[in-house]
């Protein structure tokens, strides 16, 4: 089944110079899918032309004149830039010239425009941001990650049903199990929304496994873990800021004398083995659940490598039709607590 | 000055095997300090023998004929065990014998049994669980860590005046910097509760720096963070589970095969010296914030090395009249407010 993805070639810190080179190499990796750069056409042909790159049947460009910028208020993205890249690629995915898209650009606006442009799912109240994270043993799928700072128990379960079908498309399990984020395993913990979302859950069909803590995303057995977006979105950040001071101490440990330095050195090929299992760049690639339409939302400052992942998501959130299972299961949901 | 230190001997998975020794060790280290051992006499008896120690001028023993478990529910704990050795250790510090308490058992029960015996402060309607973590540049103050689920704009300004005082009490620092723990920088970010809080700490005379994010804990600048208990215990566990994760992953490498083995043996300096920074043991003690008494709680999982960093937080937070020095801060905001 060929899949096509619509870039935003414009988001991001760096532009086209992540965008389209990603995009080259994405093709070259996956014979069945065509990818529609979306953008300032000079830029774009500028870059392809620096790649030695032209368009080819899988590889088109389609011109839009303005650019969202990463400071741009969502409500003036959506209603002052209506020719943005951004909103260009989404409407190719509403057209359904596209199966998918991808941007890196700013995470309101493209909230915003998606949610305008695609519309939601039946049964889905709100988009949530979902993304995987390494664990002890494979990985997990933790959502909200920020879209919603204010939960009500309807929207965890909601984001519970979306997430399990983000894992059954993109890792092929056909029951996730669900973790609920508390502040304890026990069933008495947490405020109220919590406690309501887990009897909710507990009576749903999903297979929920109950109450995990912080300590469960890195080191825990579920293959999903729900939280508004709030704590989603602290918990991810706190962890970014724990790796990079850990990567900071231990360069300045080995950066200490000649020593410490020859230590490294012999050190560099496990120290480099390491540094790629938690290479952050692997995890790039959130996905924006519960629009009817699919669109992936990049990291920001992401280089080429870590963009090829954000397209790998949408690839395969695409191929494994991701949007009809979340129905079907939305559907399911809803029939069982009629 | 002399202070006065009373232990719960009884609590943490590891009973007297942990406090008594941990107490003897801290009564060499420190001349101007007592400590008084609560719990049952035989058991700490006993353990005194196994060290050669026994009670001295600074070193007593306290009897206590129950033990609250690491399960009982708080209620219990509170109602059914009036003599155990929790409750003993904060019936101390109520009747001024000991300047301050320290346990390492259940979190729930040592709240409830401190806010009954203790009561709060004036303008403190909530405690709070505060501790320090490692940043990229000395330490940060992180309250409410578990106690508070649901909190109001008030609650997180109280907790901002307690941070404050700890951190001036502990650290020296004259006017503590504050961060309020948001999802985004912006003023405009965040759920309500926050943005009121934030109002509220702008108007103060607090060192107020406006939001943080959850990447600020450990690469922050400022000295304290404040959010509610649910955001704060679980970037506590996710920050611990993430540091499991990236240790086993470190054995991992290093063990993959001679080579990497011998790699390990080269570097063992350098990863030693590393481990020791990042060691949590030296980060073991939160201070219930909020009660007309110093309460330290250790973890319950504490070897002696790390509850010593517990009794030397309750030493601390006594030595430099913290409680004092909430008292007026929390008068002087009042009078600011009204």
């Amino acid at each position: 089944m060929a899949i096509t993805i619509a870039l935003d070639c414009m988001g991001g810190d760096h532009g086209v110079r992540v965008t389209v080179p990603a995009a080259i190499d994405f093709l070259e990796r996956e014979p069945d899918v065509s990818i529609i750069l979306v953008g300032l056409v000079d830029a774009i042909e500028t870059e392809l032309r620096r790649h030695g790159a032209h368009v080819h049947e899988r590889l088109s460009i389609k011109g839009a004149s303005q650019v969202v910028a990463m400071d741009d208020p969502p409500a003036q993205a959506l209603r002052g830039k209506r020719d943005s890249s951004m909103r260009v690629a989404a409407d190719l995915v509403k057209e359904q010239v596209a199966d998918a898209c991808v941007s890196a650009g700013n995470t309101g606006a493209l909230m915003a425009i998606s949610r305008f442009v695609l519309k939601m799912l039946p049964g889905i109240e709100r988009p949530a941001i979902a993304s995987f994270l390494p664990k002890i043993q494979g990985r997990v799928c933790v959502l909200d990650l920020g879209a919603n700072v204010d939960c009500t128990a309807e929207h965890l379960v909601q984001f519970a049903v979306m997430g399990s079908c983000l894992v059954s498309a993109v890792d092929g399990i056909e029951r996730p199990s669900i973790g609920l984020l508390n502040i304890g395993e026990e069933e008495i913990k947490g405020n109220d929304v919590v406690k309501d979302a887990a009897e909710l859950l507990r009576a749903s069909e999903l297979n929920f496994s109950g109450n995990v803590e912080g300590t469960d995303i890195y080191m825990g057995a579920t293959d999903v873990i729900v939280c508004d977006g709030f704590v989603g979105n602290v918990a991810l950040k706190t962890s970014e800021g724990l790796a990079q001071m850990l990567a900071q101490y231990l360069r300045e440990e080995f950066g200490r004398n000649l020593f410490t330095k020859l230590c490294g050195l012999v050190a560099l090929p496990v120290i480099n083995h390491f540094r790629n299992r938690v290479d952050h760049r692997r995890y790039n690639g959130a996905s924006l659940l519960g629009l009817r339409g699919i669109v992936v939302k990049s990291h920001g400052a992401a280089d080429a490598y870590a963009f090829g992942f954000a397209i790998r998501r949408a690839y395969e959130e695409a191929r494994h039709g991701m949007l009809t299972s979340i129905g079907e299961k939305m559907a399911a949901i809803q029939k069982t607590a009629a």
